[in-house]
């Protein structure tokens, strides 16, 4: 399966029509590039720091407008699209979202942020759950997690555990973690066996300085491919055939002790 | 503080008093360097790769007399130390242990590999209950894990969570497993706020090739330091104030969500 990520700052504007008349170049270049899946940005239809005001203005439900128009977007380029968005929950909340479609328009997977970053996200946004659903997109069962949420070694392994041997990371991350990209995103491919997309934006935004450095990490150790800091279309090739022959030699996930991770999923510190 | 980490083959022979007489050594050299502290390998004291016999021979308890031997050392030179040895426990049973010891040559924990490794590991040990004790050395709380234990997100966590911001780790890692030290070792630092020492040892043993590359990691991201392939002391500064400076911009332990975290503590794949 061959996977591009659009590393992109986005609509200047942050209007959801302009992004995705973005999200629908992107979708035919990845696709003339040989893609089965196209990963847009965290909150990617309507800008990121836009403030309480804006995200409810602009926050649809799982199945609104752009999601519709997304899922054409999808079915006439015949690939598969992730992108983050701020969702309106059937309990009228907001929460910080990504939506997994697949190359038919069907919608696959819809996500809520666990893990809030800071007043950006908790001035905005509700936490979800931490649901472990998956879905099957091609050869692999995937997950989804959001940005913070994936450096968190519990959120990546959950869904590991729930079968997951692909998670896709819409994220938009700034300066000074780029940590995230160059060891957080690879261990967690390493330790669970499994591959991890990770899809920023680039650019500033308010007062952030998103970092780029987009990557897919794979099972064996290592990122198979990053972007650099500024707009780009990064591909990579993933191959199911690995996770067997990478937990053949990384046997993680069947030498855990869960029986003395109790403190783990006790009261937080 | 500063950390010395021996990586070394140890004593061909694997006789336990050849490697004391190696620690002494390394521990006069550490001392004259300006390390606080002495990390030596997993199983230091007897090799690793010898086989249940060799094991159920050499085996000691925590306060046997190769630690008499090793606390003398520690007092001697003023300098605290942590090594691998195989314990006789109280039990009857063979574990994978490591010591720490102080300046003053009082054993301040003794703890016993939890995640056994394959059937090099399996052969000769039964498996630690987990045990998350901490102990003072200087400014820092200090935890041990041993090679594959830290492997585990789960481990270091745990230990993290129960105040730990040094965690020691005596290993005896092989090829192709290099992206330990690379990802996953910087990964655990990082992702807890912590200090990460890392001791491996070198050389070949039976038909294991030890890949060297011994490093301390620290809270901002990365290793401070890294080991080449063969036989090195190397030296690390490891400061209490870099925690809570790192822990002002990498939240990551107060931002869990541990009541979503059920599914880590249960049943193993």
């Amino acid at each position: 399966m061959r996977i591009a990520l659009l590393q992109t700052a986005g609509d200047p504007a942050n209007e959801p029509a302009a992004n995705l008349d973005r999200l629908a170049a992107a979708a035919a270049r990845a696709r003339a590039g040989g893609a089965d899946l196209l990963v847009a940005p965290e909150m990617f239809l309507t800008g990121y720091a836009i403030g309480r005001e804006a995200a409810e203005a602009k926050a649809e439900p799982a199945d609104g407008v752009c999601a519709h128009r997304a899922a054409e977007i999808a079915r006439a380029n015949g690939i598969a699209l992730v992108y983050g968005y701020p969702e309106r929950g059937e309990d009228g909340r907001l929460y910080n979202a990504a939506i997994l479609i697949d190359a038919e328009g069907r919608r696959l997977l819809n996500y809520r942020k666990t893990h809030l970053f800071a007043a950006l996200d908790r001035s905005m946004f509700s936490a979800g759950t931490g649901t472990c659903e998956t879905a099957r997109l091609g050869p692999f069962t995937v997950g989804l997690l959001i940005c913070y949420d994936v450096e968190f070694p519990e959120a990546a392994r959950a869904l590991a555990l729930a079968g997951a041997d692909l998670i896709i990371v819409p994220t938009a991350n700034m300066k000074p973690y780029e940590p995230v990209s160059h060891l957080l995103v690879p261990a967690r491919a390493y330790e669970n066996g499994i591959y991890v997309a990770y899809a920023n934006r680039c650019g500033r935004e308010a007062d952030l300085a998103y970092y780029g450095l987009s990557s897919v990490a794979g099972p064996a150790g290592g990122n198979l491919v990053m972007a650099r800091i500024g707009e780009e279309l990064v591909f990579a090739e993933i191959d199911i055939t690995e996770i067997g022959a990478a937990r053949s030699v990384n046997t993680h996930l069947r030498d855990r002790r869960p029986e003395t991770y109790g403190a783990l999923a006790g009261k937080a510190e």
